[in-house]
């Protein structure tokens, strides 16, 4: 039994679980180094990825309908409001080719992050490995390490020796690689796609690969296709879950968020056979009990209506000009690029961009690649900023990310321009 | 490494995690037996502890405003709104006598559920208890269990021998009890004041002997005060970490769902020192990334102007109404119950009330206690739905419980009245 102790004798406090001291849960994030109110005022912020419009009038419109009812103001059922969980239905059966059971393959979450967090606490047991594609989405890391779970990485690879602008198709993955990756521990593995932050659509070629592996060794396919309605160029999105056999292993996860323009809604789905979702929903629903209802009515709004409205078409095609603003920028500057064929961010390479070593960097960015050093010294100098890759790595592959820096595209049209006229003073560090 | 399989041989799917079959997590949960899609269409909902009403309109009217801005649709951050953090302070800081501080001392959460869940993960360590009070908020088990804790429980007592009806008050704990339960690995003990489902207001001496041992054994306590504006006839609703050196071991747990009549809003807070909110931002980041922004706002809106309005003392009284229709519903039947003296639950005797062994009950509610029986009876017979009150109790002590069903009073007085009137035709079955 412990001591009697009074405050002031408590040499310590009672600790904190061993279990942040994995994941990278406590070390200063990329995201807090690089936060606005650490840049100047004036700074452009293609860093974080959210966007600077709002969400669509005839959507927030239903949000406040809810807002003036009863109902919608309390608690929903944990698996979802009906309404919307009728309107994912409408929406993703079809992209499917499946009659979707709203009552038990379809699972409302806060936000597409708490959802896959939910899926690692149902299915992971201590010491059990999910593998993930590096460049990977961070929050990936430790909410698979607080289940328990150990990341195991596998890189995309760029094409070796791009010199101008490539397309994000030609980020690899190595099959041999992956399959060597695979263990006897392995229980899932994480597709992006479209893919944050390299703007990767997988290829059915490339999907079927990893769905091979999958179905030998018996694995979980979480496929993380949040940016599914941001898609250009005619590209064809292949979702992994309507691969032969792979419905059977596969959670599709989803994000109002990204589809409506309100990542701060907090409302995301997953879609799948009942034997995920059921211990998914049991997982969710001792975490939040349920997402928040007001928006998860204007997220069902926004889903029923997307088709007379065409309204994702049209989002597509403002994201299209956006990124045309973007990739204009970066060719005038003559620096090799990654050109995505889906999500909102592009992939600067900034190993030619010079800065002195003796510039006042602040503590946070020294001692990480060389990228932390690059995007601070251009978010200070040029006044865009954006995000280092190597945050993106584990430790081993970092060097892959230390070449990037990110810059997402979700912002307004005269936001961009003004940034690309800026970025055009980063000319004279170029080497 | 696992052997190949395919989807046709695999006789195993893969399984779900061993943590599900924790905290009963995947039972049959009283909230899913006695929904209201089980029960008859006209059958009073006073189980479920949501209102029938709305959300103040000048609060909701905040929630539209910021649906029409622009950041107020899109990620907060994890800490929370700084608009809100700063409302927090000035209604809580007060309360706790501290000048708190917005960036190290307060954490809002996705509803206080997400807001506990994130304390166990940031400070259980496997194995590692957690001493509830029974009767306990059923989501505190699975919530400690998933992050590898054990809860250990400790009962409230009910007087011995009550006949009529008595303040919830006379529920004790028994301080030996309590300390026999302190064991090497505890951790941490919470408090739920007021509590739910007893309706009791843990009085200062109380307080004190909780915290002197919480002192002794340099434990947690998480103080759930997601009722504190809900205390009735003057009593005195003191905080634990006002307590001396409380302050320094103490999380407090609020909720905008119960303080502003919106359940589904999912937003709450949690404030403490440092060390405990520091961990648990870490924690929360990982699972929700932050809450949702515009009901943040609006929350915002409703602390910032309580004081000024006297919402919470206007609530107060049409609380204290709702009350008295119920309680005088069960003096006029002549059972037994507790006077709450905070929440807007009632704990009614339901031992007296007999029921054919042999009424078609559900399978779902045989082989559970007595109370399943009784509460399914009178929903069905009298058209009243309450809530089985054994379900919050470790089995061991699940016979104090089965005395007793829970009705809820957060409903309008209409619905109360006509509930009450319902009710008096229960007498021809109290033997
Ligand atoms: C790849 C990926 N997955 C999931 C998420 C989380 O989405 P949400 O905001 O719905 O939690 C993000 C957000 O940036 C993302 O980029
Ligand atoms: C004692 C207690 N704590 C916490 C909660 C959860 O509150 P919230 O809805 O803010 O998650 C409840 C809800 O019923 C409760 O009764």
């Amino acid at each position: 039994m412990a001591t009697k102790t009074t405050p002031k004798d408590r040499s310590n406090l009672v600790p904190f679980s061993s279990r942040l001291e994995t994941g990278r849960a406590l070390a200063e994030d990329v995201w807090s180094i690089f936060n606005a109110a650490n840049l100047p005022a004036d700074c452009i912020n293609l860093g974080q990825g959210y966007m600077n419009f709002a969400p669509p009038k005839w959507v927030t419109e239903a949000a406040e309908e809810a807002l003036n009812s009863v109902a919608a103001n309390h608690y929903s059922h944990p698996k979802g409001r009906m309404r919307l969980r009728q309107a994912i239905k409408k929406v993703y059966g079809p992209q499917l080719n499946r009659d979707l059971d709203v009552e038990s393959e379809i699972l409302v979450t806060s936000g597409a992050n708490e959802g896959q967090y939910s899926v690692f606490t149902a299915f992971l047991e201590p010491g059990d490995e999910v593998i993930c594609f590096e460049p990977f989405f961070d929050q990936y890391l430790p909410s698979i390490t607080f289940n328990g779970g150990n990341p195991v990485y596998v890189p995309l690879h760029p094409p070796a020796n791009a010199s101008g602008k490539f397309s994000s198709d030609e980020w690899k993955i190595d099959a041999d690689e992956l399959r060597r990756a695979i263990t006897s521990r392995t229980k899932m593995i994480i597709v992006n796609t479209p893919h944050n932050p390299v703007g990767k659509v997988f290829t059915r070629k490339e999907l079927e690969t990893i769905a091979a592996l999958a179905e030998e060794f018996n694995l979980l396919v979480m496929a993380d296709e949040v940016y599914d309605c941001l898609v250009f160029d005619g590209k064809e999105h292949v979702r992994i879950a309507t691969l032969p056999g792979m419905w059977d292993r596969t959670v599709t996860v989803g994000s109002a968020g990204k589809s409506f323009a309100a990542t701060g809604w907090r409302v995301g789905w997953l879609i799948g056979p009942e034997y995920i979702i059921k211990p998914t929903l049991a997982a969710t629903t001792r975490i939040v009990f349920c997402s928040n209802s007001p928006l998860q009515e204007a997220a069902a709004a926004g889903l029923e209506q997307v088709q007379e409205r065409k309204f994702f078409e049209q989002q597509r095609a403002e994201y299209a000009e956006r990124r045309t603003i973007i990739a204009k920028a970066f060719d005038d500057l003559g620096l090799p690029y990654t050109m995505p064929e889906g999500t909102y961010f592009v992939l600067l390479d900034i190993s030619k961009v010079k800065f002195p070593e003796d510039y006042p960097f602040p503590k946070s960015v020294l001692g990480r690649g060389r990228d932390f050093r690059a995007c601070w010294f251009i978010a200070i100098e040029i006044g865009v900023s954006s995000i280092p890759v190597s945050e993106f790595y584990c430790e081993e592959h970092a060097n892959i990310g230390e070449v990037y820096g990110r810059f997402s595209f979700c912002k307004d049209v005269d936001t961009l321009h003004q940034a690309a006229e800026r970025l055009q003073k980063l000319k004279q560090y170029i080497v």
